[in-house]
């Protein structure tokens, strides 16, 4: 049953040698490594414009300067990446450029803030999604919480299937939006340059500011200005993407990646550039607090539609016009599969931290699928929390993003300064020379640039929730340092130093059959016992009750068992205690032997039926296993039930579905991915 | 830090020895058995009234009759009771009288019901004792849930100390609110009689019908009425917990039983006619919605007091009177306490039928304190989710309420009809038979009446709530039997029906070692193998990639290891299918033989730790037991950390604290409460 439902949500199980799987072509890895930063402005503009407004309306003349800040900041990151891209063909994520130039420890700074950059851009995609939703069909408004989940699960059953198919699923949504929104500006800037100015259905309202009437001067005017700019900067989001995905290009790699770099930069901007300079022009008047609002009569009920829901509104004529639904359909498609993303290097990073033995190593394994399930079901575990307990609101969840995009920025764009300080050390041809001059130039600016970035984040942010996202970085980083501490102890105390010693066997083997009562898995754990041939043998019951123990003592005689019955008084009716110190008490009287402790079980095959039996077997094993030089045996004794228990399904190892093609196996399979952020 | 938790909550372990302990004088007994009856005279009054008023304040009068009915019934149970404890000495509970006289399956109807009334007298105590805090102190209202919840955790904690020490916290509040009650009564009656009657508070405000103005008649009326007097019947509760304790009372333990139960009867009879004739006299007006008090405003924050509490505050002059925070807090204290009626009754019951193999056996264990901890947490958990999942409303609880007791009564009663039929077939003496005519006229007279209670309680409570009690009953009825047939199966399954054969060893020894790198626990795990001198031995591992597969091998030929290695090929990652596919062959070739699989596993100290390896060795050993003719071994290899696991703390055999009383032990202890219901 289980095993149905999994096959039917996530597909058939794949054999290792598919993982050879095909390279991507542009036109697909567009809009797989390109769908967040490119759906990210379709909230950058709306959070621009909410910071302002807490001044009312009198600070909006800034929208322009700060639209065009975030583009400026825009072209220097793409800039920045394309170098990495060109340095790193086998895939430059921030994570190795960090790693390779700063040392290991920047480099798990790095991923560590990726990793909770990922699962934000998972929570605040979605909401934003579901946001635009909302703005199409208010009536859904009640299942907010409930629509994001459901988002997710449907996300995680999509990647669990594995990255191909959602490739192709993606493609679609990222070009019909782009589309869509290309179209929706030019047809607005046309509409306004003949004089018909599109006008959005919030500008007849007034904004009042948020502190009153007290208009900002000085430093509060300024932290404003800085504050809307952090926010608008969440169009920089997933830029680095396509620099993680280089292997994963058709050749020639670098080349094709830069080329999809500049075409999501380009496009990018110019969306993002047009949405802004349309808002201004139709006037969007959004803010925080609908209460806020001058000239609106109850404001308790009233939902602000989103900016690129009025923008549509206004441009294509009215909130039940076809262009409308168009682009509110395409713009929450996209908003939710830009979620992808972050599913597609959230595992990914997770498996190459994890095979760097940062984190659990279960994150490690390929799943049926070939996808590293354990990463997407970590992923969408804490994304779900996170908008369940944000409520999926995305204003609210905004504070705790980008922070950790701009410390990636930051980080590998300074390790890129030093690689290109090497590669100039090391190279001659002058032309060459030239060209990585100039390539160190553009990193650096990039560095200096993110890196004031990442400080104006952190200052305006960090009270907003930002620390949030820095404490559970610091407590990721922390952790995984831990964790390879354990790893690597664990790898120097197994590893072997003598063989010859340590296979030297134990000079004689005691073996201890424990009874509680004489039933037939009694008799069969004896014998074998007897066929295990050890130096001494006898059998072992703790006594709680006298009675159970005189009846047992005169089956023992009845049955005319040979093994000598130790007894082990127990006042206080525990039976591991006196079991544990018993072969503890053995253990120190010979050293150099082995006690083999002989469990006989019962084993049923219904989960109920376990309620029913008590457990004292299970955690008197367990508690054996910590006493040196012993060895625990379970006997089992299959109850009628357990054969019911169904067998694995047995796969023949050459089968293949019909219809399916088969591979060639290889002698070492290429990932079609690389194992990097 | 755990360990040192539970000695502070629940006290020291107990010897088994320890067991044999006091006997109880009747001065002790009244309090420890008879807490829930004579405490349910709080409840009992206010319960009819609030039926009575759903008919505005037309039908009050039918009070006393109702009244008069009740104090009938509850002379009738004490009877019929006295009768069973002069038939049963060494304890007569329902579930033992039903089962002897009318077989297993009525005995387990009785045991079934008692055990959901248990959870009902634990959770309806509790919220009433609650609610007359409530009265006293209203600025608590707010808390209802969380106090109840702490009540019952306190109550727990308690009776995990065990019987001794509980029966003595119990003694005081008994007779502190038994003559508590009495001088109220009292009190108020010669008020009364000097022509000063007490006014309760609410004797000012009229109750509009709840159906309208609507006046009631023929069967609607009757049904009022019946409905009422089964609300009153809450009286009765707990009347039958003498006879079950019958052999803890000091000797002669039949008469002193008897004795005690008269008491109990004529301080309840007492009790709950002068509550209720003084709430006739004083007008109290209750209603299960405040706003259909007429001459109230504001009924939306209005928080009626318990019965009790307006007649304690109408006797003593006013609710700031040290007489009404006496009687309120003494009659909280005695609800409360009532509750540990069940706490004793449930976990003996429920001990009783686990002993005969109708409940899992874990409820069988005695704990540290020699207590049935396992049944007191059982009861703790369901009633605690009673109380959350009701609100601690006592009226909502009480419809599920008394069905059980009622059950039980008319059950037993029976039995006992049947009960005196073989002994007067048996006997011959004149005066015996005719004393045991009269017991049986007795008996019949109380399984007609509760019988016809019985009905009455079914049918007017059915539809408001009861029909949960009845479904749990019937439910936990059907689970007894399915436990019963599971375990009468298993027994016979184990059963050694010829032992010679039984204990024919295998033919041949085939061992495997699991592998999966090579590294220290391996070595041992293959060295031990060799101590085992098994007809054969071989190295298995499954290979899941290539690469690791090479080094393995590898290092196999580098240290020189003698065991042939045999390698699984697992083109879908899989480790266990693979592994229980090839013992599960060798099993099939030689079905006399043993096939013993050795897992090498490293052993870690920290929980967390856990976390950080695969438990792929865990899965695949629980695999393994289900195959016949497997033996699975765990060669432990402790890691450091395993090392800083405490070790249990020994306890030399005959060590006892200071001042504590050095008991003799007995070659059989005697419980002091016997394992019945």
């Amino acid at each position: 049953m289980t095993e149905t439902l999994k096959r039917l949500v996530i597909g058939r199980a794949m054999r290792s040698e598919e993982l050879s799987g095909t390279l991507l072509p542009k036109r697909l890895a567009l809009p797989i490594f390109a769908s967040d930063p490119l759906s990210s402005v379709a909230y950058a503009t709306q959070e621009i414009l909410l910071v302002l407004t807490l001044g009312g309306l009198a600070y909006l003349h800034f929208t322009p300067w700060i639209g065009a800040a975030v583009v400026l900041l825009m072209a220097v990151v793409v800039l920045s990446y394309r170098q990495v891209v060109n340095a790193y063909p086998s895939g430059g994520g921030s994570y190795t450029v960090a790693t390779a130039n700063l040392g290991p420890s920047a480099g798990l700074v790095v991923g560590a803030s990726l990793l909770v950059d990922y699962v934000m851009t998972v929570a605040v995609s979605v909401a934003s999604g579901v946001d635009n939703v909302i703005s199409a069909l208010p009536s859904l408004a009640g299942y907010r919480v409930l629509m994001a989940l459901g988002f997710v699960a449907l996300l995680t059953a999509m990647n669990l299937r594995g990255v191909r198919e959602s490739g192709r699923v993606f493609a679609a949504p990222t070009y019909l939006f782009t589309g869509g929104v290309l179209i929706m500006v030019g047809t607005g800037l046309l509409r306004w340059l003949l004089g018909d100015a599109p006008v959005a259905e919030s500008a007849r309202y007034g904004i009042a500011p948020a502190q009153g009437d007290a208009s900002l001067a000085g430093a509060a005017l300024v932290m404003l200005v800085l504050r809307a700019f952090s926010s608008g900067c969440t169009a920089l989001t997933g830029v680095e993407a396509i620099s993680n995905g280089v292997p994963a290009f058709r050749r020639p790699k670098s080349r094709n990646a830069a080329t999809t770099l500049a075409a999501m930069g380009l496009l990018a901007v110019t969306m993002f550039a047009g949405i802004t300079t349309l808002a201004i022009i139709a006037e969007v008047h959004i803010t925080d607090d609908p209460c806020r609002l001058v000239g609106l009569a109850g404001c308790g009920g009233h939902t602000q539609r989103t900016v690129i829901a009025q923008l549509a509104s206004a441009v294509f004529g009215g909130s039940t016009s076809p262009g409308f639904y168009y682009i509110q359909a395409a713009t929450a498609l996209v908003l939710i599969l830009a979620a992808n993303t972050a599913f597609n290097g959230f595992p990914l990073l997770a498996s190459f931290l994890a095979e760097n033995r940062y984190l659990p190593r279960q994150l490690h394994n390929r799943g049926d699928r070939l996808v590293f399930s354990n990463g997407i079901l970590a992923l969408a575990a804490v994304a779900g929390l996170l908008l369940y307990g944000f409520r999926a609101n995305v204003s609210n969840l905004i504070h705790l993003y980008i922070l950790g995009v701009f410390t990636s920025f930051t980080l590998s764009q300074t390790g890129m300064i030093r690689h290109w300080n090497r590669v100039l050390r090391a190279g001659t041809d002058p032309a060459g020379r030239r060209r990585h001059r100039l390539a160190r130039a553009v990193n650096a600016t990039g560095a200096v640039i993110t890196g004031l970035v990442l400080v104006i984040v952190l200052a305006t942010k960090f009270t907003q929730g930002a620390w949030i996202a820095v404490f559970a970085a610091v407590l990721l980083w922390l952790m995984m340092r831990g964790i390879r501490r354990h790893y690597d102890r664990t790898a120097a105390e197994l590893a072997v130093t003598d063989p010859r010693a340590e296979s030297v066997p134990p000079s004689r083997v005691h073996a201890i059959v424990l009874v509680s009562t004489l039933h037939k898995p009694t008799l069969r754990a004896l014998a074998y016992a007897r066929a295990f041939r050890p130096d001494t043998l006898e059998a072992v019951t703790v006594a709680v009750d006298q009675e159970s123990l005189a009846a047992l003592r005169e089956q023992w005689d009845d049955f005319g068992i040979q093994v000598p019955l130790k007894i082990l008084r127990s006042p206080y009716r525990e039976i591991t205690r006196p079991a544990v110190e018993y072969v503890r008490s053995l253990h120190r009287e010979g050293a150099h032997d082995v006690v083999s402790v002989l469990v006989p079980e019962y084993v049923v095959g219904r989960w109920w039926e376990n309620l029913l039996h008590n457990h004292s077997a299970l955690w008197l094993k367990s508690r054996l296993l910590f006493i040196p030089g012993v060895t625990v045996t379970s006997v089992p004794w299959q109850l009628p039930s357990a054969a019911h228990v169904k067998r694995p399904i047995a796969r023949a190892p050459g089968s293949v579905r019909r219809g399916e093609p088969r591979y060639t196996p290889r002698p070492r399979p290429a990932p079609d991915s690389p194992p990097s952020d």
